[in-house]
């Protein structure tokens, strides 16, 4: 099973950024432990730029079977990204490191939950793979 | 490991309500079998009674390390079952079958998440099945 | 043809409670004169308590053709009984006594009109005798 | 007893308007059998045109002992068709043929049913069999 | 003089709740030294079940002078407890030990303040103590 | 100096409908005293219809040299009563026999009164002849 | 190919009404110049009533098969001529002269929209002109 | 008959202040022109303090028929100016000099329009004159 | 103790403004019994003008232990005031004679409360005679 | 004349994307067809960046004497876009293939609009080729 | 060059009040610096009284060539003090000492920049000086 | 000491773009002068891409003391680039050109100015000044 692993802006900075939120662990640490414990081929494409994950969406369709997407500050502001996932077949799933209800009111809101399966929210670098478990048993 | 799933208003219908949201199997055969695969000592209450679920909240702490709960209907209106989570010390995770974010706006809101660890929703009764398998590997 | 008249909180007090809104006749009274003129079978259930009232709608699967339902004021704020109106398959009539559109704001809304059947408001007792000859003639 | 049923915009197109909505019977056949069943006289007045409307309500002074007006479209806007119910002492029932709290959050609100002795709503081509079951033992 | 003291949910973890909110006194101490002091006879009870906190104000009819009642999170959604205050003639006093208005905004509405005496926030358990003193000199 | 009163629905009702908001006085008694009072040959029309309130706006061009307007509910709904009043060069002045910010909310926004010259709420029929008043002296 | 075009309030004033936002052209000379580059047949009906309005969408079941409609004020307001377009089976496009989202905010909803095919609106008169090219291509 | 005019602030720099919405001239010589004219006995008080305006208010009891009230900017956020309009018996009329329902939104709420008489809102220096004759014929 | 009871605007008119509000005692003879029965120096304070109440509370740091402030209209609009109380060391309570929660809708929100110790709002003058009893008895 | 076709996020997949909603037309067959047809030298780019969006608005000035400008889902959300059309002088269309007013709330509004010249919203493909012809025409 | 400083509500407390958002830093000696640093006749003015203020506004016509107004809470909240701005000719600059946006929202909004020069906000007493500065390049 | 001056999108176009409200001086020649006065070593970056800024942002970590940062249009919708400035310990001061609380209300809200160390607003080019001023003296 090919699983892409996609990254919005500012979570490249993981383990350097507000550490009390995020956690101190670097996602490339993560990453390879996680290939270590998966059955899954799991892609990692990371970007600041709004436009790019769109493309990253588009270019998913017949090279994965999933996507755990953690879309940062665009989750909340980007119709474009929501209408992206709408638009392909494959199945995304929204993940975030901290628990979003209990932080600003604006990161209750998800432009793009809707289209997704579903929501995996609040359980640090563990949301990515209680993810890819979903994917290995659906 | 001793977990409490605790689920609230009409998921005692479950296979009977509303299938094409909520799914066909029943809550009692999901169970067994979660039960034969999981390590967790799993105890399991329903009601549709608010405060009963309430009570079911304090009176788990020092009998369970973890609670999966969902609260159906509840999730939505009642500051009275968020005030119980923030009160008592067992970690509480917040499950949906259904990816709530997808169904009416006065669904999107919870008034219990802020005070849970997470929140899993969308994945059907695979829901439970992730908050337990967090609660196996925290 | 079975029918369950079910009064949500307060409607106990019917006849001693604020008679100006609710009139002077107590429900009983008033069940006895409907029993005697209705060719249905008519069954009484009166709690405060929501659960009790979500138990009772759960309850009425296969024991009633139509349910008679006054929430008093769970209608307002209940999703969880709107949500079990809407998983059971015996068609429920709101009613309400008093006008709720000639009183305060918070009384227009209504959590659970949209799975019900439809909606009487404002005829004093004879809502729920309307409510019955609908059913009667369905 | 004399009853006017006043009819708003667009209900002239029964039958024929959005069937799964309205239902497939035209409002003068329901009307003659209305007439057979009931002991009241019944007078019929349908436009399209709001103030003609008022002017109908305004002359129904003296001449009707109870109005039952399904005010279509104009309910959720028209402030003036309100005050002419306030201004004159024939009480109006409210009603609606489609269950006008299943559909959009537009039609949930009425700019009227605070002046009518009550609504009812929901139940096909019987709302207006009921409203006069009203007046018939009021 | 025969006052009702009225606890909701989670006001029975008093002193082992959130301390730095809610202080470190249980409540049957405190309840102690209020009979000692107060010239009342004080009759205490508490539930987690909405239904049962209506059903004690139906109750408290004609057995009682004054509640002093302390709803806690149903203060803030419960249409039906403030109905029930309305409907009895026993006055009522809202009171809460935190200030409900250094709080988070949806603790700052009541459902029920309005069909009360009066509201006293703030004050600790002191707060009880001052609503019966307001009894006594009434 | 040509003046035109005009009168919206309901107006035609004067000294019949709710005299404790809108006085004992009919409009015809008083308009006869107002010209017998005023330099001003007045003009009077009123409808039910809000188009032909909009005829009246616009046939009123070259005609008359102001209108004073009690557009009745229609102030609070109408766009295309506003728009009318842009459209044509006499001025109008709006008037409101009841102080409308006294009443409900609803009837403190007014669709037409930032096309007009000015608004006076709330003299009675003195309302009309301020604004006539104004006319002469401007 | 028959084409309704409908005017709704104010639009007869066209050439003379604010020519800064409505343009200095009157209706008529357009009309003549339309019918003249078109190969429809275009019939043309303004009203200042709404409910006339309403009879037009109406009537022009198997008379036309398109309608060009410019409500005008009642764009933003009339829930009735929405029903009245969704109840017929002519397609209908809004059109309007100004851009409508360039002006006041209660411009820019539209309670038509919804029910046509679509939108023109901005183009001055060509607003009509760019509706019924659509319609001679469809 | 005795009036008190009462000008609140910003108004001791009418004929200075933004000549295009409150016009060139002084309050002082048109005070002068008025008090020529009216057979009212007229006393002159402005001041840039809210609560001087209300120590004016509450000290007008007694000494004055009516009052004038123009309170500029305190009109929209004043709930203690309102107040004191209402705590007093002698009769206010707000005015305004330009018409504030063509102006910033935050200008057509007024926080004591409903304790005064009534409202006159537009009509230049000429609105207080406005307001003395309805005092004068009242 | 010595205890400063500060008294915002129209609050001097106690005894004589809408006694059906606010009773029908003046202050003066409330404070002489006040006085009377308090173990504490009680020193009174009342003022229309916001500021003024401002600089009572800045002038309260090392003169007194407590302040009781009723600040009337300015309770709900006043931010200075509730940064005054702020930035202060001395405690305040928040006391209503009135129960504003059963007023208009814009009395109950309060700009001061957060920063208060608690409220106490309804007891008629005897919220300013509890409020200093919790003085007492801290 | 030199006309842009300006396409943004996820209209790289028409014909592929929800063809119930988008058509099952590419965009390439279709930009083929108004070539053949119309007299304007038309170029196209499409990105899902919306900063490449922007830099192609900048970078027309002075290439192109018209915009046909579909912006995806940055229409509804792209202050800076907005931004973009208001700086240059080249004039913008805003078209839409699908009716944004038949779909969800957040597709009604429109950041760019009113910088735009008119927007043609629902004919398919057609919008595009509407647009076309206003420029030819204008 | 003649700057007036004009700090309102509770900047009299500066140094004093809560250090840890205003600094600890006297406004005195502040000013002391500030005027040995600078070129310009600095004047100072503090009031916690709305009134004071907006005298002090109209009478630095023509005796000051700018004004550095850090309103305090009045900035939330005083339409008057935001008309008195805009009816001086003198050039202000609102300033904050601490980030206002990074506080409660009702902080976020002034009722007077949009009448000012500029907004300086978080830059402690050195907002004062930054607005100096621009006074002296102007 | 280094500043970043980051510029957002459409700031290229400064000295062409709607010089009303934006200058008719281009950013290069200012930039100049600004060099050339000051004792900073600044960096100049602009780009219309979100994304671009986001990864200025992070990379201006260890390479700059301080960002001068006008992120235009993205100011009031960026959620990723507000998480971008908190993420980084550079501090970074918001800056506008123009006075933004003068214009639509959209550009009063910003999502990065709480995660700044403050705004400054309005001062035309001469803002980039005060914020470089600002990190010199800090």
């Amino acid at each position: 099973m090919r699983i892409l692993i996609l990254n919005g802006p500012n979570l490249n900075l993981l383990g350097k950024r507000e550490p009390e939120i995020y956690g101190a662990e670097g996602f490339e640490n993560f990453l390879e432990s996680l290939r270590s414990k998966s059955s899954c081929a799991i892609t990692y494409f990371q970007s600041n730029v709004e436009g790019e994950l769109i493309n990253a969406l588009q270019d998913a369709e017949g090279r994965f079977e999933g996507i755990v997407f953690n879309a940062g500050g665009y989750t909340h502001t980007s119709v474009a990204i929501g209408d992206a996932i709408a638009a392909i077949d494959v199945p995304v799933i929204e993940v975030h490191i901290s628990n979003v209800y209990a932080r600003e009111p604006y990161r209750h809101e998800s432009k793009m939950a809707k289209s997704c399966v579903g929501v995996i929210s609040g359980f640090g670098l563990t949301s990515y793979e209680l993810a890819i478990s979903f994917f290995e048993t659906w």
